[in-house]
């Protein structure tokens, strides 16, 4: 196999190799070998040059991803928190994206539209929780998603005012979803209950995820780490990525890619060891959910795992703790009603997050 | 090698394999075989079902791609456009996506925040042009480029008017790009200038680019195609997907892609071959970038390519042409007055659509 035969020399940064396959196709491959990511939890990731050049054609004018400002920043805010005794809740939201070239044109991306974690963003803040907001630039956010999305529908829902002097109001049919929705941001953010950090690439992800995480550890159990994001688990060595856009000329394509560490494993076993720590499973297989859910219980010693398959992830979950499983889902009356199911699963984990401050306190 | 050995039978939807590289690595594949996406040109490419579950999965209640219905919606807009004497423009714009699963929760995405096209068309629409504008839905929309990305910043321009009755205003910073943006949406949208439609999936994009060249093929010359999207080069094949979601616990990934057919050859030959055609060459490496271009108008005999380079293209663009080249550039000076290359670009290449219509007639 290409991508794996012994290899005469290290492989170098854009390095890719073509090879026949005895069948007269030719195949070219881009080989993973070892990776930079991890590191141990005493060295800061440094965010590689591939992130910056995703910001870049991102169009963000903000500087490059610096851990140690975000670290800093959230080590402040959480002091502040628990000086009015609020506990605190990182949610992690939406997808990440992994570049398959390093000046990057192309990119594996989870599927997330990050509506999961900005309804239980929203959830946790009305139950009190100050919530750290650690989410893929672009996804759902907390009551931003009551507006139209992006594009003709926002701008439908906008409309000239005549003046003088003139200006833009939005339309009436729009209000009645806007008005509660930036009522309660404006609340939340007045309050400094709400602190948004934005990851687009795997590696900033990493990166803010564990200075986020050091900095919420010395709130111990108090603070909840609620994982929805949707992180690849798999990516491609910066080293061994293509310099430049993979040429489609060649003919296909053979993609290896290595897989991503669970960052769970440091999480709780380093970073924030007093901390609840919840994440989630999403499957299309309801077969093996269970089993996947309890195997990472076993593996990563945290304390639950909201379990969840692809069809029906909007009106059905299971809570799964190292002794308990618990469905929960909308009636057919609740979902009529609009009601989601993050209300259920944020007020039935608000419960389990009392229970495990008490008995470690 | 595990992708490409001979198989004792077919491989069905869903089947995957892992197989050892013989250095004690095992890997799982997805290989592909034959295509569904082209077919003739006289049959109805069929949005598979890939598409739907992604629409669902985008949070959509819009029915489902009918190609067929979005061919007669554009070819009733384009009798009108014609009427009124005005040339019309096609402008693709934005990446396409590609599942890697059958049940996706994995993609493969072209970088493009669409801010090229949805420039372009705004300066087309300018121009007179009539704009059907298929876009990757959420990517960058004419006009609404001047609002602040969804999330916090769109939240914070607007503000709370205390009424009786309360209501939503744009804040006063955010007036002076949101105002004259749209006033010229509103223009447009009531002259009939700009219709749009969406796509998510790659499948979605071909279909629907058939369907609106069709449409817009009876226009003759005085169409013109700015295929400005992002389209992906390769594809895993439905048949060929694994049906559940890759399971990481598995070891490393191995994906084998197809390769996309390109779609100027048909467009050029077969559904709008009077029409004056454009298309975008991307390239991180300068060096190959004009013979790339060469090629394309040798191959698909068409009539422009623009070519870029990615870390140039906000400000330098080369038209080739058969028998020309020239390149475009923003000065130091036109840069600070917030001037695009697309206003240069649309500029010239209307000139060379009258050019080729004086030519035609």
């Amino acid at each position: 196999m290409a991508g794996t035969e012994p290899r005469a020399r290290p492989r170098l940064p854009g390095d890719s190799s073509v090879t026949s396959d005895g069948h007269g196709r030719r195949w070219r491959s881009v080989t993973a070998t070892t990776l930079p990511l991890t590191g141990r939890p005493t060295r800061v990731i440094s965010v590689p040059a591939m992130a910056a050049a995703v910001k870049e054609k991102e169009e963000k004018d903000s500087e490059e991803v610096d851990a140690a400002e975000t670290e800093g920043r959230v080590r402040a805010w959480a002091a502040e928190q628990a000086a009015r005794g609020r506990r605190v809740a990182l949610v992690t939201s939406g997808g990440t994206q992994v570049p398959l070239e390093a000046r990057a044109v192309r990119f594996l991306e989870n599927f997330s539209s990050g509506r999961r974690g900005a309804a239980s963003a929203e959830r946790l803040v009305r139950a009190g929780y100050a919530v750290c907001f650690l989410h893929r630039a672009r996804s759902a956010f907390p009551w931003a998603r009551a507006l139209p999305p992006h594009g003709p529908a926002l701008l439908d829902a906008l409309r000239l005012t005549p003046g003088p002097p003139p200006g833009v109001a939005a339309a009436p049919a729009a209000l009645p979803a806007l008005l509660p929705a930036l009522r309660e941001y404006r609340r939340a953010t007045e309050a400094g209950a709400l602190l948004a950090i934005e990851f687009t690439a795997l590696v900033e992800y990493l990166a803010l995820l564990r200075a986020a995480a050091r900095a919420l550890a010395p709130l111990g159990s108090s603070v909840m780490f609620y994982l929805a994001a949707a992180v690849s688990d798999f990516y491609i060595p910066v080293s061994e990525m293509p310099e430049h856009k993979i040429q489609s000329s060649e003919g296909p394509l053979q993609i290896t890619m290595k897989m991503v560490p669970k960052m769970l494993s440091p999480l709780v076993r380093e970073w924030a060891p007093e901390a609840f720590v919840i994440s989630f499973k999403l499957e299309t297989d309801p077969q093996i959910l269970l089993d996947k859910s309890r195997q990472a219980l076993e593996k990563y010693r945290h304390q639950v795992v909201v379990a969840n398959v692809l069809e029906s992830r909007r009106t059905s979950v299971i809570i799964v703790t190292r002794d308990s499983q618990t469905p929960l889902s909308l009636s057919d009356e609740e979902i009529a009603q609009g009601m989601e199911i993050e209300e259920k699963i944020v007020s039935y984990l608000q419960g389990q997050h009392t229970a495990f401050i008490e008995r470690k306190g």
